[in-house]
């Protein structure tokens, strides 16, 4: 029935046992996955619609609340990476002509605004140089100029190492029958966040970051607001993956099949909540701060100065200057290739100028900072 | 700097250490990973710039054009599960108003519907009974009727189990002047398919069918002519995580940085597909095809009858009519507790009607045959 090809082995091809290089990632993401992770990730599948995975998908749907502080019912995984749980938020939440007022302080802010105008936004920015914030007043004075309805910031941008305070925010978009939505995938498990508390209407993250788990699973929460905007959309979702009425029934009690959900990146996932379940949020942002502050005391004591000011510095993932007359690139590069460690260049409004340091999750450890601080240095002594 | 909630632990939970029930998946997928693809995807990551990711890389898409049997450049992964991939295909490849024809004779065929008109097509149908199939000179009247850009088809129907072929398909679409769209998620790997000698332009599939790789990772193929057409976008693809002129430059020769990969999913599939290139297209073929026999024969002396007529049957998935007065639901809830098999019921137009067996990539086994009889045996004289 089939007709064959006389030469089917033409395109055979012989590929090696895979073979990996052991690095210690200490970039803006992904961060090493801990190891009870990657033992999670390995287990024999069950069924997408089998009871135990339907449990599964409860589990982390409970465990997530708590990592986020939220009571929304619309709190899970997207199937997708961190940047699909972003497109998931403004696929959903916006319809055409709706204003989206973005904060733009970093390359995340620009992802926000390309995405947004994909959906019909018609967007609106703000600026800020790059590693800078905006305090209540602007976003006050946005607000009442453009009258959004949603307003978008990155609560920590990757690409900057700033962290945007969140917490006049919510009231301010409250104040202005406007939604909130939040970018923190550089956040979640790292620093404080309160999505309830501070009235984050639409929150999205990626896995490999402050959770430790591999990258291919991302999470987005919605708040009982955000879903009455969802619900009153004229127009359908224009995207079918990432659609919630549909999503949201698989889900939600409904179950309804949708599409295969990323089994081992759930088991991960879960091992990962779990993870941060067993330390505590206290104490894990408490960990991840008193690393960062080793890391900082250690860079002042090689004559390297921080990019983003203290009070808006993120633990997770700092900006540090490149020096006059160092190659940035050459650094990292030395870096990976004899230490097996990896550390990233700035990008954007920032290429060339900073080198981006993650101490994220199982990687935001002491003996991590030590080793990063006498490489580092033994690297810059020899490139000057 | 960070006001704390005065009750962090709100909504701590507990929960246990992930321990899964041993299923054998034997329904329309996933079906179970083989295990190294499984030791595979528990591998310590690398990051998703590394000099050894980017060369990882290019092996998965080596390894994918001798799968596909394609010199297509455009042959990569998408960061999703199998309708991500159909999505990208359509997101990429429609603008509005172009006029898409589907062949509907299954779910997957309604879910192309669904989203190509999500991406402003002027869809247009021809249908044609759940498990039956079109044949060139329905294909040809429909293309004239319909001039259409993109004719779609369904290469393996995962909610019937029927194989349209689509040899003569691909000429058709270039006397036409149209591309031709094929959904290969339950073929490859498991059922001829030469999208090259074919005249396929553009081809999706997921992982976790015949390739034995769980789920959370699919592949997409393009053709010149594909290219040609996406080239020629007069809009900006609406869809910015499958956008293919960004996501194009990350997995092409400049490498940049899109989103981040879902690296251990990479890893898995890059097994996976050494897997099928061990075995040989042609010997991984003919299990499948030895395999399903062995499962119809069986299934004959059971007394039950296929849905499909055998000449468009595909070994990877069969559908079995359930007898009069047997309740679909027990018998397939009586296999998985007490014996961890996994079978489907059917969908749609044959809810009720079938069960859905796969016999998919590692799970195409003798024993596994064996097993699903002697169990099915069983649990039928119990329900009569």
């Amino acid at each position: 029935m089939n007709r064959q090809s006389a030469d089917i082995s033409r395109f055979q091809t012989e590929i090696g046992q895979l073979d990996l290089p052991p690095r210690l990632l200490l970039g803006p993401g992904p961060s090493n996955a801990h190891p009870r992770v990657l033992q999670a990730i390995g287990m024999r599948q069950v069924g997408h619609l089998d009871p135990r995975f339907i449990e599964l998908m409860n589990e982390i749907q409970e465990l997530l609340r708590y990592t986020w502080q939220t009571e929304n019912r619309v709190t899970i995984p997207v199937s997708g990476t961190g940047s699909a749980a972003m497109e998931a938020s403004l696929a959903n939440l916006v319809e055409p002509d709706d204003v989206v007022l973005v904060g733009v302080n970093g390359y995340f802010g620009e992802r926000l605004v390309d995405m947004a105008g994909r959906y019909g936004a018609d967007v609106r920015r703000i600026d800020k140089p790059w590693g800078e914030v905006f305090d209540a007043d602007e976003l006050r004075s946005a607000l009442e100029e453009h009258r959004p309805a949603i307003l978008a910031l990155v609560h920590a941008e990757t690409s900057t190492g700033a962290r945007q305070p969140l917490e006049e925010a919510g009231k301010l978009c409250r104040e202005h029958d406007c939604l909130l939505l939040a970018d923190t995938v550089t956040s979640l498990g790292g620093v404080p966040l309160l999505i309830d508390e501070w009235g984050v209407d639409a929150a999205y993250s990626g896995s490999q970051k402050c959770l430790s788990c591999p990258p291919g699973i991302s999470m987005l929460t919605l708040s009982k607001r955000a879903m009455e905007k969802f619900d009153q959309r004229k127009t359908k979702v224009p995207n079918w993956y990432l659609d919630m009425s549909m999503v949201g029934k698989y889900w939600g009690s409904e179950r309804t099949y949708h599409h295969t959900a990323p089994i081992n990146m759930n088991y991960a996932l879960r091992e990962a909540l779990r993870l941060v379940a067993e330390e505590g949020l206290d104490a894990r942002w408490e960990r991840h701060k008193k690393n960062a502050a080793l890391l900082w005391d250690g860079l002042k004591d090689l004559g390297l100065e921080c990019h983003v000011a203290p009070e808006y510095r993120l633990p997770t993932l700092t900006t540090v200057k490149v020096p006059d007359g160092v190659d940035s690139k050459e650094v990292s590069q030395i870096l990976l290739s004899e230490y097996n460690i990896e550390i990233a260049a700035g990008l954007g409004e920032l290429a060339g100028k900073v080198w981006r340091i993650g101490l994220m999750g199982f990687n935001s450890r002491p003996e991590n900072v030590e080793l990063l601080l006498a490489t580092l240095e033994n690297v810059l002594e020899r490139n000057q």
